[in-house]
């Protein structure tokens, strides 16, 4: 058991607070011979960056990469695994410097300032510190070594809907995504959503949003009943991200209202030769097994509670208080949440993966 | 690491399946000097037992626990725990005896046959082997020993939707959901439900159903950041329940509907000197830490995949073929969910009652 | 974490008390598809059994096995693992009916009972509890399939010390070992161990032991360092054992004798055209990784506590008291640790076989 | 599971190679409020630093640490931690450049090289890699915060053993110590290991040696029953330290040659009415939990396998081959492990104060 660590056989250990000297992760458990250089990495993390518009957070943070351990040169010019764990660590640059008077003894409502301080006694308030967004950069890093080791997976993420402005799906295009500030997978939504949000951002409000993760390529048999079920997993690898409330596989809540007939993906032999489904209501997923079919998550983030206006809150020696943030400002804390979906889903397919091989070689 | 335990210094490892001679579990971590009599632990079981009205399978079994192990005589006349293993088996009784031609050799859509057979090569057919719900009386017995341990917390569940038929939470009633075969806390609802599972039933179909367990008197401070998240536990082990498709915690998916300053939940000192919550969207849990409010979890399950209509699928040799579940059929799965549920959310909340005493003291 | 489960992918959770009605254990993570018998795990607890000479407890126990889950036919006449949970049973028939009063009270010095009871504040003072010898029994139970996983191993153990009497290993035959009841691999040693036994016996006192176990064709590479060497594994594995004080690898404590000359095992390349090491300090491990060596195991066992003679100690009150223990005796419990340091053995290297195959395919 | 985590509650996950840019470790679970400055780590470091005396390695580390996450400022100007995972980084400095020609083609007998190879097919072998004792200093490191919660515990090693000269255990001096540079509690001794390992270090070879860990303070009642047992983790951590191959606890392997008399520790109450053993052969830990008898360890190293004699080996591409070791030239590893030692202890005993916390309050 540990507290900071995720996964079992691909196993995440991620340390650092906001506004320390750095934060990071140790990746064990990977395979020996993958070639892994920074800048494959880093092309996850830029995904990540904040500041990148003006819908996200403006801390500026360069979000670079060092490998400290767990590679070498493998006699012909490529650096790849050597087994052993790899360190990560990215420097936090952007602390800015100033006063925190106010976050310091006052509790925003939303935020997890209370609950640590409930639970620890005391807590680095400065940014966040670990309860910040800013761990997911880890998590980011460590997904982008996951993606190396399930070569045959593509893990693609999607923001689908801000506030109740939702995708149309059958405008869906997964070329859009990176088209637009939003990770939209829909042109027409993206025109709303910036409409939508240069409101929320000028009132000082914040809004909620839905993110999906779709992984293709997933083999039949991944996944370890009953309690290492892949759905499992991956509902607890999305409930850890930060603001995140709910997860969602294949037809989710919307399954309480289908059918048995309806839900039922009936299956058949396909041009290939290979079993087909006629549908994907499971989210590619039965018994907590995959199937072949696409796996298929979805998760609402809730809105960020550093909001610029004025909420009834207490302060930490239990008076009544009011508290307002001030300085930087995330109208949508959700859009940046998708490359860590994406991560996150990339570290339970490459464990489940490794755990597979285990069991039936 | 282990496929089929759950939990970390609260643990239980379930084993068995629908049509062997019997199931149970291993349930280790308990403190010692606990009464712990089977009855205890029974009154659970009955109600989670099938056949209990003709709204769920009309398979008997009386599901009576033994106590193998972990259990010795106080000297003042009770049964208490001793910190060892408690071994709970409980017989299998109505393994009826019948041809599973049909589905020994095809794979019912919607079902876990197909993900288990790809991954294992071989599978018990018999009433779906370990991926039956048979274990989930496994999960209850273990919850009963869970609560014990956390005995100023108060967990409740009910069920909330059949099909798109919710409840009315403006009518409410605690005492309302053992007066029905629902567990609906509505009594109106229930009526309601009564007549559309009769159609259900009647036509061989299954529907849906999602289910609110409740936990009250969880004091703030529960939950392992970042990666034993309290939220994220409880997500986990509710996505571990047989077809459970989607978990919210709060406001769950409409939270992505949620302004910043909507979510927020203000806090005032209450009368009693005690911070008091105005709203609970966050449905309890804060950066993955318990407040101190109820901690409110949801869950969807799909509608049972053995229907009495034919659908299209494929057999063990690849071939098409059609399949029609013949024999017990159940039309509501999600109905005995709620006390599977309850037993879940009290493993969980056990497993963090001792994780914050190992670390906070 | 676990307190009763050892292995992280062959795992083992083991339950049950010496007097209660059953012990047993939970083998997971078993791939699917081995024929498994009764039959195949009776053998090692026949070996094990108790009574089957003057030199052991007289305790009557038949120790059979039933297999009540995670086996099904395989169609072919055969009984297979499916890859779900193996739960093992074995009844207790010969708890003795009798007064405990002065064991219940009193703490035998050298024994469990009064850390159990400081730690707990309860104990099942009937035979020992939970801290009795009787659990091993599902430890070789499990071994029994842990060996079913790595065929082209082979695991045996020998009785090589008792008292001060060691065996000669010019003498070494490995067929001897079944042909005394000292499991001792030299003819001439075992008369000399049964006459000094019957010594210790009758004047009721008894005597520690050495147990060597070796595993042969044991591939080069299974081991996780540098917090899962193989050598850990396997120290760690035997030192759970009851009544063990130490373990050796290879040259053990002799090591520190050694000069870096000596120690070091040079290699060649053997007629095969394998590596072929002239020598075999490491006992087969180098690094916490196999070497393709043998791998060689010593642990030595105390003499059981349970004598007929009066020692010092205190009772549960606290009072200065006498004890002396009544009845059955066992005079080297060394002896049958012999088949429970193999299974140890069989179980630790399954689990690396898997964790191997895992990281490393 | 995880390959390079050591502990349960109080988890130690290290990372580094003998000659990347740093090495380091995250200590997660620790309690929140601890003081916490680099200084108490750095008086351990300093103690494990190579280069201290022409008996041990030349290399020259300053072995600075740094922590990177994990304290603030508990308002009052003193540096505690949070609770959140303690990140500690230690630069390498001196990775000498030089070309490793030899060492990267043929295996060394004796050391872990081969191993490697055979396990990864690629292996980092500047200075030993991953399998280097630059290692430890991790473990050091980690071991000075576990020892700040656990603080009534008061943990010491000693050298007892180099070759065949053994200290005399009548003229134990813990004062002595610190006072050579063998951690030699004789200082009569100490003076015969300087001449007799001058002639080690001139020939070019080396010795093994034997280091001894008493923890005194360890109230009654940690340990975890049946598999985490406090000695089997002891176990488990001594022989996880590079080129041990043997534990003992108490009398250890001595234990074999004791009869049931004189193997049990009598007990009688003390003069301050607490109960009072006669001896300690148990090493303070029955039934694998500690009787607060002081806790007694010992462990034998090899002596290093980087000798300056020539030995057979064969290379990486299976050619037979001559290999002797140039450069820097450690006579007796041994020496350095002390305080090694006495940080994986304080790692277990961390462990498990924090375990028997959770389940028994």
């Amino acid at each position: 058991m540990s507290h900071n660590t995720f996964g079992h056989l691909f196993r995440v250990t991620t340390w650092g607070e906001s506004h320390g000297p750095a934060l990071g992760c140790v990746v064990d458990g990977c395979p020996p011979g993958i070639p892994l250089e920074p800048a494959e990495i880093q092309q996850f993390l830029d995904k990540r960056r904040p500041g990148q518009s003006r819908f996200t957070t403006q801390r500026k943070e360069p979000d670079e990469v060092e490998i400290l351990s767990g590679v070498f040169s493998d006699g012909e010019g490529r650096q790849v695994t050597t087994g052993t764990p790899i360190s990560l660590m990215i420097r936090n640059v952007d602390q800015r410097s100033k006063d925190y008077g106010d976050i310091a003894s006052k509790f925003r409502p939303g935020h997890a300032d209370y609950a640590y301080f409930k639970k620890y006694g005391i807590r680095d308030y400065r940014g966040g510190g670990r309860s910040s967004a800013r761990e997911t950069a880890a998590r980011v890093a460590a997904g982008a070594v996951a993606r190396k080791i399930i070569p045959g997976v593509r893990i693609r993420g999607a923001l689908v809907q801000v506030g109740d402005i939702k995708v149309d799906r059958s405008l869906w295009d997964w070329d859009a995504v990176d088209a637009n500030p939003f990770f939209c997978p829909d042109a027409a939504t993206a025109v709303k959503w910036a409409d939508y949000l240069d409101g929320i951002r000028k009132s000082g409000s914040s809004i909620g949003a839905v993110i999906e993760v779709v992984a293709e390529g997933v083999p039949a048999g991944w996944g370890a009943p009953l309690y290492g079920k892949l759905d499992q997993d991956i509902a607890s690898a999305m409930m850890s991200i930060n603001a995140v409330k709910a997860v969602e596989i294949g037809a989710g809540m919307a399954a309480a209202e289908l059918t048995g007939e309806e839900n039922a993906d009936e299956i058949r032999i396909g041009h290939d030769g290979e079993p087909c489904f006629l549908s994907n209501h499971a989210g590619g997923v039965l018994g907590g097994i995959s199937t072949g079919q696409p796996v298929v998550c979805r998760f609402a983030v809730k809105p960020t509670s550093s909001i610029l206006t004025q909420r009834k809150t207490i302060d930490i020696n239990g008076e009544e208080a009011d508290v307002m943030t001030k300085g930087r400002h995330d109208p949508c804390v959700g859009i940046r949440a998708v490359p860590i979906g994406e991560a996150m889903m990339a570290i339970v397919l490459a464990d489940h993966f490794l755990r597979h091989r285990a069991q039936i070689g």
